[in-house]
Order: C-alpha cells, then sequence, then structure tokens
C-alpha cells in the first residue's frame, strides 16, 4: 500500500517534467489511459456492478462518458487555449509609463489531490473529470480512493500506472490518509465530490495548512425547479413524466437530482406525478450507509410540519412530498436540504412572485430549471434573474440530470453547491483550476518556456499585444 | 455619512441594471470617471501630496496610471473577451449522449467590497485598479476608504458619484465599518492590498460567513532578486545602482520592493550597493504608524544572529544590512519577513546551487528576479524554474519597482504574497476576479443574456462549438 508521504513525494518529483513535457506527450498519455479502460471495459463494468448496484448499461454509459472525457481533454492539451497565452511587446508610449517585454500564461499548478466520489465510479472517481482536468493542466495527481468501490479502484490505478509515466499518478486509500495528503506541503490543490458535510470538513482542512490550497468541492444541491401556471395547463403530462424520470434516475444518487418542485396549486399535475413516482420500482442503492442515510432524512422530512406523505415505498423505493409555500418557507433551513436518493418534495404555490422571493433567498444550487410557455416572458423575467442569480447551470423546459461532458458546461454553483463557485467539476473549463498565472518580464528567448515562445514551439493561441 | 448596510443595500439593488447595462454604457460610465478625475488633477494631487506626502510628481504620474486605467478597462468592457463565451450547438450524435443548447458566460458576481491601500492614493484606492475592475466585470462597488487620506477619498468619491449611476459606488470609512460591510450578505467578493496581519484577518471574516465569499487579498513580499557571479562580474555598477534606486523608490513602499537581494560573497558589489544606499536621503514616510512600523521591524531584523549594519541612517531614512547564505536559512522565518520600507538584506552566497534549495522554500512572492548572463543559462535552469514557482512574476535583468498596468501582467504570487493565487489585482485579467459563470440550457432566444444570444447584441467574441 502506497504511503499518502511516498504518493504526494512521487507527485512532486514528476510535477516539473509533466508539466514541461509538449501537449503531444500530454495528450497521447491521457489517450493512452483511454485505451487502457476500454481494453478492460467488460472486466470494469462487472466490478462496477459488483460494487455499486448501477447496472451494466448505465455502468457502460459511464465509462463511456470517462474515456469519452480523457479524449476531449487531450484535445485541450493540443489546442492549449487554457494557457490564456498574453504577450506584451515592449512600448516605449504606453500611457502608464515605458511597458517592458511582459509574457503571461497560467501552467500547472503543482500535485493535485483528488477525492474519488461514489455515485460515479468511473466518470468523478480514480480516471474521471477531476484527474482528466488535472492531467490536462499538467499536474500529477493523487487520487483518494471511495470506499465504495476499492476493488475497482485499484484495478483501474493498476492500468493507469501502466500507462503513465512515474508519479504523475498515484493511489491511496483510508479517510486518515486523505486528509494526511491534504495536509502534505507538496499538495498545490485538492479537488473533492460528495456530501456537504464531508467536503466542508475538507475545506477548512485546505483552509488552514500552512499554506492555504485551492479546495475545489461539488457538495451538491437540492436543484429547485418550477413550472409555470402556462406549462401545467399546456404540459402536464410530458412534465410529470419528466420529472418522475429524472428524480427517480440512478435511484436519484446524482447531484443534479431535481429534489425540489414548485408547482401551481390546486393543479391535478401533482397527482400525475404521484401516479408515476409511485409506479417507478425501488432500485438498488449504491450502500448501506447512503441507504440509511437517505431514509433517515426522508423520514425527517415527511414530519416536518405541513408536509404531506405522496408516495411512500417501502425501502429504499422513491418517495414524493408535498407542503405549501408559506410552510416551505417557514422552515426552508430543514425542508430544502438535500435528500441524496429518490426524493422528491412538491411544494404548490399561488402566485409565482412568492416562489421568485423564496428561491432569492435559498443556499446556492448546482442547477434550477424553469418548464414555462414562450409567451409568458414577460412576468418571467424576475424569476429568470433569480434562478441564474442562485445556480451554475439554469434549464428551460429540461431537467437538470445527465451532465454533458463539453465547452460550455457549468457544474458548480453559488455557495454551498460548490466551495469554489468560479470554477466548474465538468466540461473543459474544469481544466483551469488547476493552472496558475506566471508571468515573464524581460527574459531572452532561450529561457522562456515553450508557450512564451516567438517561436511557438508548442503552437499554442498567443494573443500578442 | 453613509453606514455600511446602506451602501451595500443601494449597491445591490444596482446590480442587476449594471451587470445589464450594454458594454458602450459601462465603458462611457469608466470614461467619465477617468475624465471627472482628470479635470480635478491640481486639487486632487494637492490633497494627496499633503496626505500622503510622496510628492507632486509621483502622485501627478500615479494619477496618470489611474485613469489610463480606468480607460483601458473600458476597452476591455467594450471588447468583452472576459465574458469567456461559449456556445455548444445542440449535437445528437456527441459521444457522451445527445447534447442539448448549452450556452456559458462569465457574468458579474454581485456587489464588490474594496479595501483601499495607503501606498497609492489613488492607484490602489477609491478609484484604482480593484474598483476599476469590479466595474469593468459589471459590479457596483462599495470602498472602504485608507483612513491614510481620508479628504482625497471623499473627494474622489464626490466626484465619482456625480458621474456614475445611483449604488454603482458608495464610500464606506472606518475599521468597524468595512468588517461590517464585509459580513453583509449582499456582498458577492471583496478586494484587498495592504499588510499580511489586515489582509489575513479580513480574510477569515470572509470564509466565516454563512456563505463565504471570494476574498482578494494582495499582501505584499519580500521580492527576492539573485545576482549571478557572471552577473556581479559583468555589470556590479549597473546592478548597483538598480537595485539602489529600486529598494529606495517611494522611500521603499511599494509591495514589490525588492528586500532581499542575495550576491556572490567577496564580491565589491556589496560595498557600492552599500555607497549608493546610504547615500539616498531620507523621505518622508506616508504617515507615523508606517514610519514605526519600518523603524521597528529594521531594528528586529538588525539584531538577529549573523545580521550586520552596512547603512544605518538616521530617522526613516535607508537602512542595509547584510548575512551569509547559511546565518539567513537557519533564522528564514524572521529574518525574510517583509519589512515595510527602503531596507534591504543582502545575503551572500557561495554556492547558486544553495540558493536554489532556500528559494524553495521560501513563503510564496509577488515577485522574484535574476541578474545573470545570458551565457549561464545552463546552471540557470533549477533557478529559474524555482523563481517561477515561488512568484507570480519573475524578471530577468530588471527590477520589481514599478507594476505595469497591461494585458500581460502578473500581480499576484504563491500564498501569503496573495490570498487567491490564482488571481492578480493589476492588469486587464484582474476583471476575472469578480466574474462567475453561468450555463443557460435549452433557453429560446429572447430569453437569453445579450452575450450569448445567436444575432450578438453586444458584439462580445462567442466560441462556437
Amino acid at each position: 500500500m502506497t504511503t499518502p508521504d511516498q504518493a504526494v513525494s512521487a507527485a512532486a518529483a514528476a510535477a516539473g517534467p509533466w508539466a514541461a513535457a509538449p501537449p503531444g506527450t500530454r495528450a497521447a498519455t491521457l489517450t493512452a489511459v483511454a485505451d487502457a479502460l476500454e481494453a478492460a471495459r467488460a472486466e470494469l463494468v462487472a466490478l462496477a456492478d459488483e460494487e455499486s448496484h448501477l447496472g451494466e448499461t448505465r455502468l457502460n454509459g459511464e465509462l463511456t462518458r470517462t474515456t469519452f472525457q480523457l479524449r476531449l481533454f487531450a484535445d485541450e492539451v493540443r489546442a492549449g487555449g487554457f494557457h490564456d497565452v498574453r504577450i506584451d511587446r515592449p512600448d516605449p508610449d504606453w500611457p502608464s509609463g515605458p511597458r517592458p517585454d511582459l509574457r503571461r500564461y497560467r501552467t500547472a499548478a503543482g500535485p493535485v489531490l483528488v477525492f474519488a466520489a461514489s455515485n460515479f465510479p468511473f466518470a468523478f472517481s480514480v480516471a474521471g473529470g477531476d484527474t482528466a482536468s488535472a492531467w490536462a493542466a499538467g499536474c500529477p495527481v493523487v487520487v483518494k480512493a471511495h470506499p465504495g468501490h476499492p476493488r475497482l479502484s485499484r484495478r483501474t490505478a493498476e492500468l493507469i500506472a501502466a500507462v503513465v509515466p512515474d508519479g504523475v499518478f498515484g493511489l491511496i486509500e483510508g479517510e486518515q490518509e486523505g486528509v494526511e495528503a491534504l495536509r502534505h506541503p507538496a499538495i498545490a490543490a485538492a479537488a473533492f465530490t460528495g456530501s456537504q458535510r464531508g467536503g466542508l470538513a475538507l475545506a477548512r482542512i485546505a483552509a488552514d495548512r500552512p499554506e492555504p490550497i485551492p479546495f475545489y468541492g461539488e457538495l451538491g444541491s437540492v436543484n429547485p425547479a418550477v413550472v409555470t401556471a402556462g406549462a401545467a395547463k399546456a404540459r402536464a403530462e410530458e412534465i410529470a413524466k419528466g420529472y418522475a424520470g429524472s428524480l427517480t434516475l440512478g435511484a436519484g444518487q446524482f447531484c443534479t437530482n431535481p429534489g425540489l418542485l414548485f408547482v401551481p396549486a390546486g393543479d391535478g399535475i401533482v397527482d400525475r406525478i404521484a401516479e408515476l413516482v409511485g409506479a417507478v420500482p425501488a432500485a438498488p442503492m449504491l450502500n448501506d450507509r447512503i441507504e440509511s442515510g437517505y431514509l433517515e432524512t426522508a423520514g425527517t422530512l415527511a414530519g416536518r410540519p405541513g408536509v404531506r406523505r405522496l408516495v411512500w415505498a417501502d425501502g429504499p423505493g422513491p418517495r414524493l412530498l408535498t407542503m405549501g409555500l408559506a410552510d416551505f418557507a417557514a422552515d426552508k433551513d430543514v425542508a430544502g436540504e438535500e435528500c441524496f436518493g429518490p426524493l422528491g418534495l412538491i411544494v404548490t404555490y399561488e402566485r409565482l412572485a412568492d416562489v421568485t422571493v423564496l428561491l432569492s433567498s435559498l443556499p446556492g444550487q448546482l442547477t434550477t430549471s424553469l418548464h414555462g410557455e414562450e409567451e409568458e416572458a414577460p412576468e418571467l423575467a424576475d424569476l429568470t434573474g433569480v434562478l441564474a442569480g442562485r445556480s451554475g447551470r439554469v434549464l428551460w423546459n429540461q431537467w437538470p440530470t445527465g451532465v454533458s461532458v463539453t465547452h460550455a458546461m457549468q457544474h458548480g454553483g453559488p455557495f454551498p453547491a460548490t466551495t469554489t463557485p468560479a470554477t466548474t467539476s465538468v466540461g473543459t473549463a474544469a481544466i483551469e483550476r488547476f493552472l496558475r498565472p506566471v508571468t515573464y518580464q524581460g527574459w531572452p528567448q532561450e529561457f522562456l518556456p515553450p508557450p512564451l515562445r516567438d517561436d511557438n514551439p508548442w503552437g499554442v493561441p498567443q494573443q500578442v499585444n
């Protein structure tokens, strides 16, 4: 077993060469990891299913997403835009005084510690998005494995180790070991996907180091969705089906699960959603700890003042609760809390303006969704502004589960959905988390890092002023 | 007197309209502030000189820098590149699953609190770089005035208030009032330039809020400069003059002051620097508190083991100390501390490799400088890597004072030089600090913010995928 100090020290030794490796070399390594995972697909999916109970269909899809992500990030490495190279040529007439030769780029921050998540054994685990984006930035990675899938983690690590340079990847296990690595002076940044409680505790440790480091914690949320009167009238069946499907997908174990739904009071849509959710069979949850957490939080929510049960399955099956807006507003600190699993709380409202006011006071969210009709536009402007202000991704007539890995994806919202809301943990912009800017002033060409040279051997985009 | 709550509430009310104001409007406002300051130049410089004793030449230059900065940032607003617009068109064949219409941009974070600095009564104060960059991002600003120049702060605020929309600017005074504003729930980010002690205390308050906010603290450093044996031999006189000039400029009251100089042992350069520094007359410091802090820290440093006095003026005049590398290494926590004022510590070394090792263990710095000869390149690679790793700006044969306002400037280094080392507080990239990303998924054109629309009414650069 690798100790945290061994893993981090090896990462520190590899950091310089890995950051300085030409884009072609770094991209080829990311691609080689993708190839190795694809070659072991059957074995990995079987292992993942044994440990997570997520089913082969979902896990095959997740592995595809993971290897695609590695290849997409390899493309980004080759393109090199994230270095954000800016070259100011000397200018004796610059208005604030003679301007020297200044060349700025963003380069690898240093060794990165990744805390793997339980609910995505591929895409947010050992070779997942955090690892891929840190590698792309030029940072070696130490992954703290999630105890939910130890054998899959170890096997993935073996496959990676066979194709990446020494020190560019390391795997550690154990909660205390993770904390030890987080405190290691050579770690430059950390990324985490998981619960608010765990994430905030680790964020505090990162902040309390002698040299604090950025801690990118993606902590989940209730992802409020609002249905307007017009939409409820025009598309009740479509909305009910969409909501029931998104809520129960993957046994509700997504940080983008739409746990909180606002619908017009007195509308039949609530009954139809209850019918559909009630018909969804229980699916096994990731592990016993998550299941008991789900049942406990659901029980607490169901007991709050004004809450009524619409669907209440046995075991880990879906649950649906409802309450009025006034009761929710009076109890929003508890009623607005995330319940990790297939639990939906439908809040009924009389006036949309009250929903707008309420949402403006809710904690930050990963996503918010609005289901409306285009002709309602004038009445929706304020609400739309609030949704965009309280979340990182705002959807129109769509549901938030299914986070596409693209250039324009934003997966990160205001605190406490994310500890550093100006960043994303999904999509190519995720690479930016692991870069730091450095400016070279007055250096001879031969001393400059390749992206800053006039002959631009890496072929990165250069903004020359 | 405006209370913190009044100022922040007015900023909160102005935040939506200011962020949504077309680039031409925002740019025109920045330009109007620049014009207003220029029109009052004589009055402002006289006021600033009375309160800061920095002299009219320096203050006129600083005001020019400040108004240029406002105009440069107005240009950035018109160009709109910082919105980083990314548009993913729907793609049913996207490898990780059908891709929806996703549109991401970076938009104003919300009301910003700026703590003004004492040592730049224009450029890092009421209408300085933090204010200009927050405005450019689309954020209203509340400035907590520095007590070192209260009348100048109030007069600047009056001139601003006459030309910006209500709530886009507010001025508050008082330490407790600053803390109160920092704790106000409507403040979205804060920026600070000043001492490590003050900055870290405020950073803690920002982190301990119910909703923590980014705190951009620029806390200064000792800015190590290294002279190689080759450079000392080839250009002793030039280097000695350059160092003495940079060290004593503005009575050493710059966060980029080169307080720590490494030179080869036994070289005549030390005596020559002492001669030049000794000939610089004392200049008045900003205020009594800064002068007594300077004298006290200088006294402490002079009393450390192995330290010898080379220049020791009366009153606030320049001071120069020297010690060997071994003594410095043994005492680096104290000997490496910033002394705000014209104090230089020259550390003499036998082997350049020892300097490299030592610098790799020093705290983060705003700048580092290397004075060498091009033919020494092979021996300088390791040292250059360490300098770039421990600072935000690394200079070759130049001195760090004089921070040019440009596109490629980086003014911010690893902790504790800066609380958020991935950002800069000078140059156009400073705008990025006050933005947050939001992605719109599946929205009709007429609901989208202007930068995300296909017809692109703001004319911002759009990366369309």
